[in-house]
């Protein structure tokens, strides 16, 4: 383990979280809601801390895929830390593990809240709050790789790291100019939402929610969420911007050069919309009897499926309440998850594609055992590595998924409760099923769930590994 | 496709079926309970079509791993079809679907039951029941290896296909020798179960129970199961054999001949039996309140545990009111399932161990790219051909368990009821949590429920690659 080359690149995270922190200041300071100290004093460690860390480490060191995941796995821990001190120095949210859970629940885009009353929050608070979502949603090495000073060489090792799906690619030959373009198209989506939303609903609601979206989040404002504003155009924009986010966001940067053909023949992105589409119409038909027409069916079940499929996690109604069929119908979106390359969580479009075709594939071995057959993806044969990658993957998924359902069965809820808040966790939806439901809450459960939810949160987040090589000691090892 | 070959082994199959009914059909004319010609009927049709398939197919055709997925598939199908007919036309069972549900559950060993009433059958049909789960139980196809005249070049792919584990090996070189090994391990087990449970139960009642046990199916010939008994003795005779049962049969064999040391140093059997004693420790704890004594938690909990990691599925008490935390223990035993070349189900011991250890190997991965890691197992390094198989099996599974539990929600129950009903299909367990818990029933689920359960259960037991096939197009294309 390259030691300078964590320190560096760590210490540069921490200088940046403590520049982001300055927004809510800035809020707190315009409201003068008495919450400037509570930003400040992080800020302040933060700041002492980050420089500390740079000056440790170097800013020349060699990084490889260990000391990327090792980055990544600290960075993130330590964000979220950092990231839960507002809370509790304001008081808004007094117990320490009930702010990290939120903070967390924030950075990995999960959106879950332990907060029954959101509304007694501050405006500062709200919004740094909804903007640790949209932090997270990017990756914040991905913001220290696009902006910060780093070496070139091998930090795509980070950028594997931290970024979502099986295989991960430079859009352009430098890492720093694709972090760059990549920021590029998420602000510039975010400012078109800013602005569509603000039609309907106050500015500051509509920039606290565009960050939830552009994250897939979910985290709202308001205690009855979206469905607050009880606005057709509301669900409609929200429901377009959170399928756009769930989109891999090499198919906009083709589309930004003009590539538009090569775009649209993504196959992961043919099947998320085919699989949208299938799920729309299935919950539509299941939830029919709810609702007086079946175009008020669509409109719940598209916003609801969308929602669930990119693990933003808003709710418009109680689906609770829907049928067994459609509640199942959203677990396994709640599974499947956005495409590699997007905001979102889950499995991944294009793994559960890959998943598919490789049970294909044993069924054509097995009947033709001496003909060569490789899986292809986006038209190309997969390696050997990235098979046993994504295979690892689902292995390392199922194995958090039983232990979490474990832990949390601990308080006593029922089945379906520990179970969807562990995968709503683990795929940083938000809501489950039972008492997580929409008009449910995480606050029900005792603090080692909450730990043990968060660590979830984030690994789900960070695709596992960087999570669990935290707990190798052969991490600890080399120097 | 070797259509010879097919034909020739699926003949042999329905003859060894037509002559198994004739110990039923002994029974009814013993009882003169008039069930005569419902068990005669299929034994001729049987017979018939036997020596008609036998006649067009050839002894010595070839066998290709597609030929043996083939044979074990279509067979499977058969003699749950045929199976089903002494229920139907003794009207003890009047629905053919229930029926078919009911000889699949015999067949593949799972034990769960469309019968509200199973005290109110005749003893030939309740003996026909249990039998058929000690059918399944070690393979009809290795019965028919065993002890019915076939070519032996290339019968392994044969077995291979209907024998449980990541990897099937001859215990011996001949394939006929080694199905007739386990069969005699096989009976001489079930034969001593017969005479321990006799002590306490009437001889009818240990015969049935004992082949219930030694398949893993866990059918009772009582409404209230085992509990009716209400003796401590057999509660613990029935959790030391259906723990055997879940044993590797090669670590008796190894025992038989004196390898007793080999014997011991299975890892996986060390493993099994790692989990086993942690699981009963587990829930004991958690269910102590509900008992008196801890003793009498752990008894409760020692033979439910074993019961359901075995996959035999006998109930002492209704665990559906036991803690969330011990059902949800059991619900990862009922995932986990037997040993490899048992008779219980589920992913395997093996494989689960497998599957952690290729999470351990891709954090070492993650750490040290560049340096070779092997996974290894039993003491030896795992091929990229049996990682390959045992990666596409878990996928296949859930892939099974999402369109499972899909299908039965549409009939309006608990995520908890679909799910846990699916898995305890898939794993040939028998009950589930909700409303097919011990006291609950299959008969609640729709008849598309009751088919797709069905072909659940053979999907389970046979590894589901033999199942999937017969859906492929390609296997009807070659000849």
């Amino acid at each position: 383990m390259n030691k300078h080359a964590v320190f560096y690149n760590i210490g540069n995270l921490l200088k940046v979280e403590a520049g982001l922190l300055a927004l809510p200041l800035a809020i707190s300071v315009f409201d003068g809601d008495g919450n400037f100290l509570a930003f400040l004093i992080p800020i302040t460690l933060l700041a002492a801390l980050g420089f500390l860390l740079t000056r440790l480490g170097k800013k020349d060191a060699v990084i490889y895929a260990r000391e990327g995941f090792a980055i990544v796995g600290f960075s993130w821990l330590l964000i979220s830390l950092f990231g839960a001190l507002p809370f509790v120095i304001s008081g808004e949210i007094k117990n320490f593990i009930d702010a990290f859970f939120e903070a967390t629940s924030g950075f990995s885009t999960t959106g879950s809240t332990i907060l029954k009353d959101v509304e007694a929050l501050s405006r500062s608070m709200l919004f740094w709050r909804s903007f640790t979502q949209w932090i997270g949603g990017m990756g914040i090495l991905v913001f220290v790789l696009a902006f910060m000073p780093t070496t070139e060489a091998r930090s795509i090792f980070i950028m594997k790291a931290e970024s979502p799906g099986p295989k991960v690619g430079k859009i352009v030959s430098k890492v720093k100019i694709t972090a760059r373009i990549l920021y590029a198209i998420y602000i510039a989506l975010t400012a078109l939402l800013i602005i569509l939303l603000s039609f309907k609903m106050p500015f500051f609601d509509s920039v606290n929610h565009a960050l939830a979206t552009a994250g897939t989040g979910g985290f709202s404002i308001k205690n009855a969420g979206i469905a607050y504003y009880d606005s057709a155009y509301v669900e409609a924009v929200l429901t377009v911007f959170m399928f756009l986010f769930g989109v891999n966001f090499t198919v906009f940067y083709l589309l930004l050069i003009g590539k538009a053909s090569q775009a649209l023949k993504s196959e992961e992105l043919r099947w998320y919309v085919a699989i949208v589409v299938s799920a729309v119409f299935l919950i539509a038909a299941s939830v029919n009897s709810f609702y007086a027409s079946f175009g008020r069916s669509l409109r719940y079940s598209a916003f609801q499926a969308v929602s669930v499929i990119t693990t933003t996690g808003f709710a418009t109604t109680d689906f609770v309440l829907w049928p067994a069929f459609a509640q199942t119908v959203l677990v396994l979106l709640m599974l499947v998850g956005a495409s590699a390359g997007s905001t979102g969580g889950g499995l991944k479009v294009s793994r559960v594609v890959i998943y598919f075709k490789m049970i294909l594939k044993e069924i054509r071995y097995s009947i033709h055992p001496r003909q060569v057959s490789t899986v292809m993806f986006e038209k190309k044969p997969l390696s050997d590595s990235t098979q046993k990658g994504v295979a690892h993957h689902i292995v390392a998924y199922l194995f958090i998924l039983a232990i979490g359902t474990l832990i949390t069965s601990l308080d006593g809820f029922s089945f379906a409760t520990n179970f969807t808040a562990t995968l709503s966790s683990l795929s940083n939806v938000g809501p489950g099923l039972g008492a997580v439901g929409p008009s449910g809450n995480y606050a029900v459960f005792s603090p080692i769930s909450k730990l043990a939810l968060s660590f979830i949160m984030m690994a789900g987040r960070l695709e596992i590994f960087p999570m669990l090589i935290l707990f190798s000691p052969r991490i600890w090892k080399y120097r």
